[in-house]
């Protein structure tokens, strides 16, 4: 794809040492010639050295699972970490030889001409620990007894996920990234990183995002988590070893979490009241599109996903929070960071709304570090991270050009 | 209880006739005598007539279970209907002589001087069909095959209760009655009076409601439904026979119901990130007081209510939509009704929130109706209608007491 005309139009509100203003930006014309980046090849490195968690457990060995995208400049000072989210993996961009309609999750955002562009910047995605997609997970041989981790494997969070990559930057020579980006349980790592190693990236891209979950966002994952639990398919996790997977459980805990990440009025727009067949059928089987649409999603995710992942994740997102430390001020909590920021919310996001955001913002400006933060009025819910929207995309291209002319 | 001071201040906001006012009321200082009814007693009435469904099916012979409270005066106009929402039952006020501590669900409503005087009106309560407190339901033995009507028991919708409920009524001798009132499931069905029997009820208050569920609804009880009919215990309904009921199904069910019952911002009140145990626990068992709390919920409802029961109304308020037969249009659903309205909906119930409300009220003024609304500033979600509040108590009460008057 190329050709494709866009950044016609950009409208942000700042938000810069607690000065409030709208900006609106008539962008000149731009022809930008973007194409996909083709196949891509994931790699794997080998940590031979036990990691350390913040449970005070660890992990003996491990592999991470990357992909990178766009070449290393001399200066090593053009790389990008992006972070994923729950059920998202290394698999950023581009699509695989064997594979060629899978294209990354993050595909419309990442590659040559787009808005973060693989001819400025080396990308790296790493699947995180605990995944099924590749990194040493749950379904993994535990190398103490020689059979699957399944529910020994160790709760991780994401500073954890945070140290690994920080490993892995350095096993690949990037001592500082241009950028860590992230959008939700990504956006997470993204402002761990800053507050972990301040040192190491100049910018942090943290997208549909919130500093901690709230008691409605936990209570949401607690239901899911309880639906893999209680499957007797599940076994305690152990269920590799039984040849089975707890698929009804894991079908309900992604129903809920799908509700979550669209928005009431994007699901009656898309769903309304529809009836799949036309009239009332008086049972319990499918009778509205909605529930034909979500029971696929659930199957759907029941086949390829984890459930030991599934709830290794949510409770990753459960238990971050920043400020825990600082006795609950964010502030205080982001004081050593030191890289610019630019945060971006959507605003039908009811999973983690604007207002959390604006919680980020503030303990920046607080803390007078340099935040551009754009709330974008988009139907979508929080899906809407994921989605191409010129406004949304524009504003990350526009900010990623910035970064690229510090790097040159 | 007696002699509590009430009725200080009463805000409304009417919206009669398309016009839009407020109205702020600074009452006088009213002593009002409250008591609680005291003890009640269930009564019980056989219907020996086949009851026809909407779907097309019968429900061959019945007995609804119901209770009431005060005196029918002699001209037989002080009745009073209130109807059930999802877990609840005809006892409504009041207490059993053997379980002194179980209040009716609406015991703050309804009783001697409170906002719907018992010493003014005969108030009615009646467990609906399909429920699992008395009425006929699927527990109950079928007596086409002398074993419990389980998965066969059929489809009811919120007209196929208000038909049995205007039978209650024929056998009672109230050919009209002052007030139909509930909240949530339970207003859908006093809307469904006023369209059904539109000279049978003077007044129709609709509290908490919705004239149909929106997408995001129907994916929640749809997701609920999917946790209890995938649960092995189930057993495709038929679990009586089994000696096991779908616990964990139904536990999962009521957590999902729960979290859309509460309002984010109250659960962030009321247990925000608050820990069980001080300290991160590194497990999937409880670390949120959120958790424990939405737990305990979710195992006391299924140790009490039966899942078909649960399906069933669920699929009741998921069906509900009195506009279908108009094309959509709830101004034509609506022209026939007859009687006066009052709506009262609460600023943060996100179930079913004062827009859904204001559609009714908006498709009454389209019809001429006298309608009184109401939205209640209240922070505790679609739960608000089964709190005491005083402004929405007194808004309640100021309204039957006109409802009396007309009596008189």
């Amino acid at each position: 794809m190329s050709g494709l005309l866009s950044g016609f139009f950009v409208s942000e509100i700042f938000l810069t040492h607690g000065v409030r203003l709208q900006h609106t930006a008539n962008c000149a014309l731009i022809l930008h010639t973007m194409s996909s980046l083709g196949i891509v090849t994931p790699q794997s490195m080998h940590f031979a050295a036990p990691l350390a968690l913040q449970s005070g457990a660890a992990i003996a060995e491990y592999t991470l699972t990357y992909e990178t995208y766009g070449s290393l400049n001399a200066a090593r000072s053009n790389a990008v970490l992006v972070c994923h989210a729950l059920n998202a993996s290394h698999h950023v961009a581009g699509v695989y030889a064997d594979q060629p309609k899978n294209a990354g999750w993050w595909d419309n955002m990442v590659g040559p001409g787009k808005a973060l562009d693989t001819n400025q910047f080396f990308v790296i995605g790493v699947n995180n620990l605990g995944s099924c997609f590749g990194s040493t997970g749950p379904m993994h041989t535990n190398p103490a007894t020689g059979k699957p981790y399944g529910a020994v494997f160790p709760v991780v969070t994401v500073e954890d996920w945070v140290n690994a990559q920080a490993l892995l930057a350095d096993a690949l020579g990037i001592s500082q990234f241009a950028a860590v980006m992230g959008g939700s349980l990504g956006g997470m790592q993204a402002l761990a990183w800053s507050i972990m190693y301040p040192a190491r990236l100049r910018h942090c891209i943290i997208i549909a995002s919130t500093p901690t979950l709230s008691a409605q966002n936990i209570a949401f994952n607690d239901v899911a988590r309880q639906a893999i639990l209680t499957d007797p398919d599940f076994h305690g996790g152990d269920y590799y070893a039984h040849g089975v997977v707890p698929k009804n459980g894991l079908s309900v805990a992604r129903m809920i979490g799908h509700i979550t990440y669209l928005s009431d009025d994007d699901m009656a727009e898309k769903f309304g009241r529809g009836l799949r067949n036309g009239a009332y059928q008086f049972s319990f089987g499918v009778d509205f599109e909605i529930e034909s649409y979500l029971r696929y999603q659930g199957l759907k995710f029941s086949e390829y996903f984890d459930a030991n992942t599934y709830l290794l994740i949510t409770k990753a997102l459960d238990y971050f929070d920043p400020a825990r430390l600082c006795g609950g001020d964010l502030t205080c909590a982001l004081a050593n960071t030191q890289a610019q920021f630019l945060l971006v919310s959507f605003s039908t996001d009811w999973r983690f709304a604007p207002a959390r955001s604006r919680e980020m913002v503030q303990a920046l400006v607080n803390n007078k570090r340099r935040v551009t933060y754009a709330e974008i009025d988009a139907p979508h819910g929080h899906d809407a991270f994921l989605l191409e929207d010129p406004r949304y995309h524009n504003l990350v291209r526009a900010y990623y050009e910035r970064v690229a002319r510090e790097c040159a």
